[in-house]
């Protein structure tokens, strides 16, 4: 079969050209007569892998020079633990903003680790909005706000970087190098790599140097940031060649103009999907339209009896993993970078033409 | 260049059919139009791959019903701390075998989570041996005893499974699947997988049911057996890509035959090797016989001021990765699984010829 374009919400569709190279260097890398896969990650050809990667991210997203990066393991939901273990300090308390799924099992996580104060939640709007930054309870006594840049299960997604008197703290899992965003406004983001960065098994952490030290005594070393960004995140031995494929997606991303550019890509992509589904009778999504998201586009067929018909239709057009979220049903195309307009556009076609003959 | 002969001892080299397979499905995995780490964790072409590495890593090793298989992320050190607030419950000490630098780490970490008791240590012999069993120290109260299977610094492999009266809990990183192992003998035995099973990026953790439940309330979901393995170990997202790679890893070992074939052929390789030091003036290795690692085989030269010259030739003849840790120096040759016995042959003339020529 040729290539699908795979709407997949992540671990995600990933650059063509960047699958090939992988192909390409699988057996030999650049005349080293190994896989990367098979490298000492202390030797000087990993090493020099693992500094571009981190150059390359530091370059990309603007990465002041206090901000250290660490590269972990156990993804997102580790790091729901994590954080307050790490940077909380002598606080107790942290403030959280509740917009979707991810916002939920982020507040749950961090509620065994610190006394969650729950700030705002659109749970009242069925999460198809995000509450007014004017209605926000901030306790000042809290370490960090908290809140979920995009929600890929609502489709809801953060366009403006909430002010707030205290660190800012961001899951950016799946909008992460969508477009610039100013590093110097955050205390910490965080982001698993399976949606916007490459395969699943990384976690990106960028976080402010004077949150760092202050790990509970309790934190596992390997879960320490401190630890980690002291030991280039090899305490343990890190997962080289999802790294390798990290460092891929950069080069991609550089070679296509950086961050400006890919948002000028997300923008057209994100219009054209949601003018479709706004112009149609047959399809809509309830989000308030000026938090919609650019990655994860949710829409329902009116008559969800068509679900199946739509899903099997699709495939055959090569338009796949378009099956919405079980919590709220209906369809769900992921465009994360990797997708290419025409990809966006086939599905367009599709759906103008599906509408028509339903 | 050609591949190398690569006796890096992890991440390390892996067989090249397994290698040449990745190679081919990369960008599309069996006619479904995209590359493994594309597909969604939770659709059935990626459940069909999981569901399969666990049947194979189940008959492969022979376990029982009554173990259930994690796979983690973090490495084995993560598990040094996580094990004892998983599995000792109520009771507050374990023992542990100090058999060289992975042994130290493991204590190390546990003891931040449980009163670690020094059962019995070979750091006397500077790691050379392991002590006799009747000598060791075993408080009834501890939760298990944990001891290192093999150490791949020092090049000490225990071959018999230690008689205790307590669950034993083993790490098993660098020799897991080379050889028959009798799991009903233990209580959990874990792994990283960038040895003998495939990249970096996954832990395997085998545990018997009855140590199952016993997690103490400040252990993050994602880092609770029981949790995971309750849900398939996709509590977050798994490292698709790896879990992939270390499937083809246990099909490549079924279609050679097995472990009780490739314990033939890791015996052949180390003793070959061995025999060559042996009957050498220039070359050394200070293990006591009974303990040498199959798996890892350090050796000094006589005369360190050799040292680089003998890197230098060996990698001209495509012999790669042969220095040893820092700690110990000399070289290291780590003959896993999937080093090729043609690899050690070529090793061994090396040798031969390079102490006839110095």
């Amino acid at each position: 079969m040729s290539r699908v374009y795979n709407f997949s919400a992540g671990p995600s569709a990933l650059p063509e050209a960047v699958l090939k190279k992988a192909q390409q260097e699988m057996l030999d890398w650049q005349g080293t007569g190994m896989s990367v896969m098979e490298m000492s990650h202390r030797g000087k050809h990993f090493m020099s892998i693992a500094e571009t990667l981190l150059a390359d991210l530091r370059e990309l997203m603007a990465i002041p020079d206090n901000y250290k990066i660490a590269l972990l393991q156990g993804g997102a939901t580790a790091q729901f633990s994590l954080i307050p273990q790490n940077i909380l300090g002598d606080k107790s308390k942290a403030a959280y903003i509740n917009t979707g799924a991810w916002s939920k099992k982020a507040i749950k996580e961090a509620g065994a680790f610190c006394d969650v104060q729950l700030a705002a939640s659109a749970e009242d709007s069925k999460f198809t909005t995000i509450p007014e930054r004017s209605s926000w309870a901030l306790d000042a006594d809290c370490g960090y706000l908290h809140y979920t840049a995009n929600e890929t299960i609502h489709g809801v997604e953060f366009f403006d970087i909430p002010e707030v008197d205290m660190p800012l703290v961001s899951d950016m899992s799946s909008n992460i190098l969508s477009r610039p965003v100013d590093v110097s406004r955050f205390g910490l983001i965080y982001a698993g790599t399976q949606k916007n960065m490459g395969p699943a098994g990384v976690t990106i952490v960028i976080v402010r140097d004077d949150l760092l030290g202050k790990a509970k005594n309790s934190v596992p070393s390997v879960f320490n940031y401190q630890q980690q960004i002291d030991n280039d995140s090899m305490l343990n031995t890190p997962a080289t060649y999802n790294w390798y494929l990290v460092g891929l997606v950069l080069q991609w991303l550089k070679e296509l103009g950086g961050l400006a550019e890919m948002e000028q890509r997300n923008i057209r992509k994100a219009e054209k999907l949601y003018q479709t589904i706004d112009a149609s009778a047959l399809y809509s999504n309830p989000v308030d339209k000026a938090y919609r998201s650019r990655m994860n586009v949710p829409f329902i067929l009116a008559d969800s009896q068509l679900d199946a018909a739509f899903l099997e239709a699709a495939a055959a057009n090569g338009l796949s993993t378009l099956k919405g979220h079980r919590s709220v049903g209906g369809m769900r195309a992921s465009i994360y970078n990797a997708m290419p307009e025409a990809g966006v556009d086939a599905l367009i076609d599709f759906m103008t033409e599906f509408e028509r003959t339903h």
